[in-house]
């Protein structure tokens, strides 16, 4: 019995016209699609890619509950990933769908983490929040030999303001509730006024302002900063 | 006299199938497409997006020499920024292809820099070459804290080696003859095991080795080294 293949559909950052048209013939072409659900909210990317998600496809909903711990995130990941596998035993191409891109960030990392090398995989790179930020920004990331850094807002303080002192560019993620934390960093490397928050890119519910002016204590996941060192 | 809009279109990385359908539209309700054509090759953009530029659409080519010195680049993009202008001004929406994402290290920077605020502007994100590396190597890029350094190889010796020494996944981009120095700065940290070189990611001429197993001196443009702090 020939297995099937595990496939890791980016959809993009949330315009359902920023999916490539390579996602739409997988989505399409495939008889199972597996989404993670997170934090009892609905799955972004199943959203995303609705309407190319066909009526007879079978879907695998991965939850994960509210704030997981890391060991209740590796059990679902766990149980996730054994629920694809059976699909892809009985030979049934199995779409991940995943928010922006597969690779960057994504929780498709942990379950391909389990699947690798057991199953032929394939992954469709999609448009991530970080290009449909800058967009949104009318902003160039990096120029000529700048360098860009991601930087997650979960980094320890420390951390996070060492590499944001030799940063170019610098893309800060997952805000939630440390965006005071970033906030106090960028304040004392004097990096405030070249910082930009963005929240929900490429969405209706898109919302650009520059840091200095935001008033908020804590910022859905889907937002992130900017920060250039040269002015534009 | 309402004027047009200039749009920004990144048409991916280099598959055809990895443009977005909202690129598509954009290519295809505008009168007039731009694109820069460097070193004396053709627009890689212009080939990605072929199949979907109208017969009767305007096509406004800015040419860039061999190793222009940076007068002659300037130079090439004010004569390009005022053609495009010229049609803007007669309300004609154009639309510049970007290889990848028209903000990631594009020359569409350039010409944004010179309309941005004389024209109304939008952009089109896209799917980067680092995301279609990524994919090729089946490697997620980062998980939780870690960073993601995006470092051009044109940087100077010292700062590349600083940059890399606190990287948790670097990717080294515009190699070309700048290779053998990354070599020897990732050496010396120890790197080079962690280290892959990818060459034209998600195109025919893709090409994926360890970067140990790599004996070119001299590397395409569109090379990249993926270099990841930890084993996956």
């Amino acid at each position: 019995m020939i297995t099937g293949r595990l496939i890791g559909v980016g959809v993009g950052p949330g315009d359902p016209e920023l999916i490539t048209v390579k996602a739409i013939k997988a989505i399409r072409s495939v008889p199972v699609v597996a989404y993670i659900s997170a934090n009892g909210r609905p799955s972004l990317a199943r959203q995303i890619a609705a309407e190319h998600i066909g009526g007879s496809s079978k879907e695998i909903k991965v939850t994960l509950p509210m704030h997981p711990s890391p060991e209740v995130a590796q059990s679902a990941y766990d149980e996730g990933a054994s629920r694809i596998s059976a699909e892809l035993e009985q030979g049934k191409d199995t779409a991940v769908l995943c928010e922006g891109d597969p690779l960057f960030y994504g929780s498709f990392g942990h379950l391909l983490g389990r699947l690798h090398g057991r199953y032929p995989a394939e992954i469709v790179p999609g448009v991530s929040s970080v290009m449909a930020a800058a967009a949104a920004a009318e902003q160039p990331l990096a120029f000529g030999a700048e360098g860009i850094s991601v930087l997650p807002a979960t980094m320890p303080e420390n951390v996070l303001s060492a590499r944001l002192e030799t940063a170019d560019t610098a893309v800060i993620l997952k805000l939630g509730r440390h965006i005071e934390k970033v906030r106090t960093v960028l304040e004392t490397l004097g990096l405030v006024d070249r910082a930009i928050y963005i929240e929900r890119a490429s969405t209706s519910g898109e919302k650009l302002v520059p840091l200095a002016e935001l008033d908020s204590v804590e910022t859905p996941y889907f937002s992130l900063i900017l920060v250039t060192r040269q002015r534009r």
